[in-house]
């Protein structure tokens, strides 16, 4: 059976991973008929919210950890992916994936991509495996991949930075994904999009893992 | 537009709410055309694990304020809620749910619910309007109301605990639901089921979703 990595950042939209991001994910993988495996960078979160006030919490969590609540604890060190073991690589949103997984919240353009995440990007890439990305973490591809063809919406800061990373920008509506044929990357808009409804974000999400996994079907 | 109130007990499925399940449940209710508010009680978690050792940690978390990372800050607690101004009340499952919202996990048959819980049960119950519980969420059903019939799955345990408090007790398999006409309640096994699969809970939560909707449309 075809498999699939996911890497998560945390659990929760404003300081880990987007969990309705992540769970259509896991959702649309299950139903093309796919297996996956979930990843997570074993580390300190970058920072801690209380989600009702926005302030931050001393809390000092782990990303893996947390990441593994929505793994239900079936979770490994992204230091374990190796890319010759799966058939495509997935990368929810959510603010953790511009805070854990790179530092784009507060950086932007100059931002840096933390190290894990950059060889397993960089790794799946050579090997011509496809590459999806949510939300705000096609930033992620922008930034590594040179003349990257992603999606964040409409948003027009995001697409400032990411042509200035040396990006492409291609605009998309809710259930619309962005299929880059010449470096074989996807990305959707999901919570990019304003006031983005959770079952615009599934029909975005699961019309790219279909094509994902049409793509690597015999 | 009708409007559904979802309790959730906190974020996680070993010590909070079950994330698919709860995920699933506002994804089915949106893609039917009906909006949602969510709720959670105010109040410290039973507890916090690790969810890749299952040791206790020493983080005290509050119930509402994990919940919100599900419910992407737009949460209420429950004190607040009133069954008057929804049509209908949804409990997804999760430790959390047999933890924070009762002490089934801890005392079985013998539990008892949380207070503001048992007021939203039976008030939504008392207006005749129908409630949904997933996965080991139908024990506070089964609690609460007298005679109900309810599904857990077909987990030996739980149906012996549910028949000892008075409930009546229906099996199920992936993609089913149990309705209880004369008591106007809903439920569906979920992660109840031995290496349930996503697509089964979303299937199972999909249908038993969308009669609950049916039932309350003109």
């Amino acid at each position: 059976m075809k498999k699939f990595a996911v890497i998560l950042a945390g659990c929760g939209n404003k300081d880990g991973a987007e969990i309705g991001e992540s769970l259509t994910t896991l959702l649309s993988i299950d139903q093309c008929g796919v297996s996956y495996d979930i990843f997570a960078p074993d580390k300190q979160v970058f920072h801690t919210l209380n989600y009702i006030t926005g302030e931050e919490i001393p809390d000092r969590r782990n990303v893996m950890l947390e990441a593994a609540r929505i793994a239900r604890g079936d979770i490994r060190p992204l230091s374990e992916y190796a890319a010759a073991n799966y058939d495509a690589l997935v990368l929810p949103g959510g603010f953790g994936a511009a805070k854990n997984l790179c530092d784009y919240a507060i950086k932007g353009a100059e931002m840096t991509v933390d190290k894990e995440v950059e060889k397993a990007v960089l790794d799946t890439h050579t090997l011509g495996k496809p590459i999806g990305a949510l939300c705000i973490a096609p930033v992620i591809i922008a930034k590594l991949i040179p003349n990257a063809n992603v999606t964040s919406g409409n948003d027009p800061d995001t697409i400032k930075n990411m042509l200035e990373m040396g990006a492409r920008h291609t605009p998309t509506q809710a259930g619309e994904y962005v299929y880059d044929a010449e470096n074989n990357l996807y990305s959707t808009p999901c919570y990019m999009l304003p006031n983005a409804r959770i079952s615009e974000v599934y029909s975005g999400v699961f019309n790219m893992i279909k094509a994902m996994v049409a793509s690597i079907l015999p």
